[in-house]
């Protein structure tokens, strides 16, 4: 994509000023026109060292009000960053609807520098370049409008700007000390480049080649393809906010569900004292394993879905018990906020993945978007169909991290359900555990019940398989809990 | 006040389990009545290494629901937080309302380890111990509820547990290695921390020393300490609410207001030859002097505040075309979110404040308390008057810390404000600047220019002085604005 590049283009002072400020007016009208519209906007800036990337960067942001758009310098890693995946830091930095947000460097950076200062295998290479593409994909699903840009120079125009910024005595990459061995490798990168930007320049996400010889030409550039990028994105919108009213054909006859449920026997139980015992035992086990996962920096994620009233919390309640605070985090997942709306949905889960060597235990999940949100129409059809697929690439994510993956659904039979709804509300302090909106969704009984047979048959997946927890009675649906935590990480241990 | 703790005490297990379960059922109909009032609670634990605080937290939060708390391990900073002063990463972790943030070690952490490790002179070890009363007092009076304990063992018992701890072969510090040096300095400890205690055993965030000897009577005091708080904060917050209703004593003759800004000679002016060579020699003298600050990891805080259309963004456009984006980010102040005014008033602004050797640019800020809040009654009378200190005492962490603050007030005449309002809604690019808002705040200059004059004398303070811009000509205030920033930055530069 770069050799055939004509970096001859120039544009004079003049020429520069008077359209800059033309288009920058342009600009600013399209910004207040996307953040009215809802439609965020993801502009990402990579290129040669020393292709003026920054005085490009500042020139672009001039026209913009600083209230819609945010600026993301990618440097070194943090220790927190360190232990996430590297999409994390990304995914995290989305901007809302109707926001820009502008990465000065972005997820190729890493892609490239990981390339070629460690020689990593190629089918690491194709995992990482891989998960960037889920990531633009989904948002791209989702709406969000993704404007790339390689700032392309010579190898003789880089030469002569590094000796100039030397000259000035201008600190050459502020926080990217990393980068220093490689400056000079103008060949040695070519062909890595090329690689990146032809294997990750796709419909939804292309990207344009800057001729940066000249910054002017390049401003302009830059500035045209963005405004271009962004009124076709604003009237692709506005195509399909017509099509929206328009409605489908609705279907006469129901879909026929998988029936992964059915064959589960809910009248396992245990006595007391073999709970009692087995309790303890597990605990034990847990505790000490809580810190060899510490120790290898593992990180784990178990979910919990299932029934209202399954026996989440106790079963959450009998694992933490065994575990030290510091290396594990219950985390409610309930009714998003108004900016948790603005984000993709994804968003928000992200931020809450843990950290190498912790566990994060999900009361509810990511998993609500095909099961409450599907069943009470709290989405679009197209928005929990395309879940499934959002969802094992998040998890594919996650696993090939070295995350521990342990997914439970508790099942419980609709009599059950009916005792301990009738038990809570006659206990004094269990009474607001039970609300109005639970006597409402045990009415759509058969609708959730399809929506969690199809979940777990297309989110089983090798890397986070589900485990269904029969949970009529309470302390068999513990122990079954405690065990496969305990064994699953043993097992993990012993694989590596 | 260590010295006189019996630590014999204890509590068997039986009765330990029975406590604990009627405990633990009043702590969360407590939590779940502070979250309904909107109280913020803070909960603190310091205390010896091995004297149990993992466990003893993790036996408190059993009974909390996870949806209103969160837990913060005080553990190494990482690079971001070593370039914001100490309290920063605290100010940005406090609850909002109805929530709780409990702290597994805290703010005294640092103080203790900087103290005992590095043997800070005096002056700098009170200086951090006042900045610390600063945050709890803001807090308190904002109606956080703060609740400290100092986990209390004995030698003895220290030394038993440590061994134990290393015969199970956990982690000793999980993320805190920098600790070993000092973990068996009991006795000379001891001093430091009872100085610590002492001085930050203020009523409105008192300590309770837990003898935590044994772990089953450590536990239930720190349950019985935390119910009999929450309880009392709770009747406090009624009695407040009752009182607020009853209407206070109107005053019948207005206040005398300091009139600092009819001082300023409005009639400045500036050709534009000069202005265009005035701002070329000052863009680019700030060009290197940014690079300056970089190096030497300084931190700049420029402050706009002014009338409307007096002109801030064009000035705050001057300056940033000189600067490297990488290294300045304007961050303009709206109207507050939902979240932001779940929160201490302050709160949104240490989220903001610059990393060491970046510029941040206001345009407008925490100032809008005591401007727009206190003009437009946005806020109590008491939450303005109040936020003078609290900003003065925002603004001299800052300044301690090494940051460079400049703010600048830009002024104009009533007169100049109708023509410019006029000229934006008569050029369509600019028609959005103008609202409904500005014309009515225009309505109410006297009030708002009474709230300017007694900002203007109670926050100028020697580590951050005002700079009153004459704003009547434009190109005046730009290079009136260019020279302050440079000059400033020379002068601090040669005081080194």
């Amino acid at each position: 994509m770069l050799e055939q590049v004509d970096l001859s283009k120039k544009m004079d002072k003049d020429e520069y000023e008077k359209m800059s400020e033309e288009l920058g007016i342009h600009l600013g009208e399209l910004q207040r026109e996307a953040w009215e519209m809802g439609i965020p906007i993801i502009v990402v800036f990579e290129g040669w060292h020393a292709s003026g990337m920054a005085e490009i960067i500042n020139r672009f942001l001039m026209p913009l009000n600083p209230m819609g758009f945010e600026l993301y310098t990618t440097g070194k890693t943090c220790i927190h960053e360190e232990k996430k995946p590297l999409i994390w830091r990304f995914w995290t930095k989305i901007p809302k609807k109707g926001g820009i947000a502008i990465f000065d460097r972005s997820w190729y950076r890493r892609a490239i520098i990981e390339h070629f200062s460690k020689d990593i295998p190629e089918k690491e290479f194709s995992d990482c370049l891989n998960g960037l593409t889920y990531f633009e994909r989904q948002l791209a699903d989702d709406g969000y409008l993704i404007i790339k840009f390689f700032l392309h120079i010579s190898q003789e125009k880089q030469q002569k700007r590094l000796e100039d910024i030397r000259g000035r005595g201008v600190p050459l990459f502020l926080a990217e000390e990393e980068e220093e061995d490689y400056i000079r490798e103008y060949q040695r990168l070519m062909p890595l480049i090329e690689k990146v930007l032809e294997r990750s320049d796709i419909s939804h996400a292309p990207w344009t080649i800057v001729e940066a010889n000249d910054l002017n030409f390049a401003t302009v550039k830059v500035m045209v393809t963005f405004i271009r990028a962004v009124e076709e994105g604003i009237s692709r919108e506005e195509e399909q906010r017509k099509r929206k009213t328009e409605h489908a054909r609705e279907c006469t006859i129901p879909a026929l569900c998988p029936s992964i449920l059915e064959k589960t026997d809910l009248d396992r139980s245990l006595a007391k004292s073999e709970y009692e015992e087995k309790k303890k035992e597990y605990q034990e086990r847990l505790s000490s394993l809580q810190y060899q996962l510490f120790m290898q920096r593992r990180p784990v994620v178990i979910v919990f879905e299932g029934w209202d009233a399954s026996g989440k919390g106790g079963c959450i309640r009998r694992l933490a018990q065994a575990l030290n605070p510091r290396l594990y985090r219950v985390v409610p997942v309930g009714v998003p906020s108004d900016i948790e709306l603005a984000h993709h949905y994804m968003w928000r889960f992200y931020k809450e993945i843990p950290e190498a060597g912790h566990i994060a235990i999900f009361d509810r999940s990511w998993y609500g978007r095909v099961l409450v949100e599907r069943a009470e129409n709290l989405c679009e059809e197209q928005q929990w169909k395309r879940a499934y697929r959002e969802i094992n690439e998040f998890e594919e994510i996650l696993a090939n991290y070295g995350t521990i993956m342990i997914k439970f659904w508790m099942h419980i039979d609709k009599d059950e359900q009916l005792r301990r709804f009738k038990k809570r509300e006659n206990t004094p302090y269990k009474k607001w555990k039970i609300t109005e909106d639970d006597w409402k969704n045990r009415d759509k009984w058969g609708l959730y019940k399809d929506a969690a047979n199809e979940m777990l048959q297309k989110t089983s997946t090798t890397y986070a398989p589900w485990t269904i927890v029969e949970g009529n009675n309470k302390k068999y649906a513990r122990i079954k809990v405690l065990r496969t935590v305990v064994e699953t990480l043993e097992e993990k241990f012993n694989e590596d």
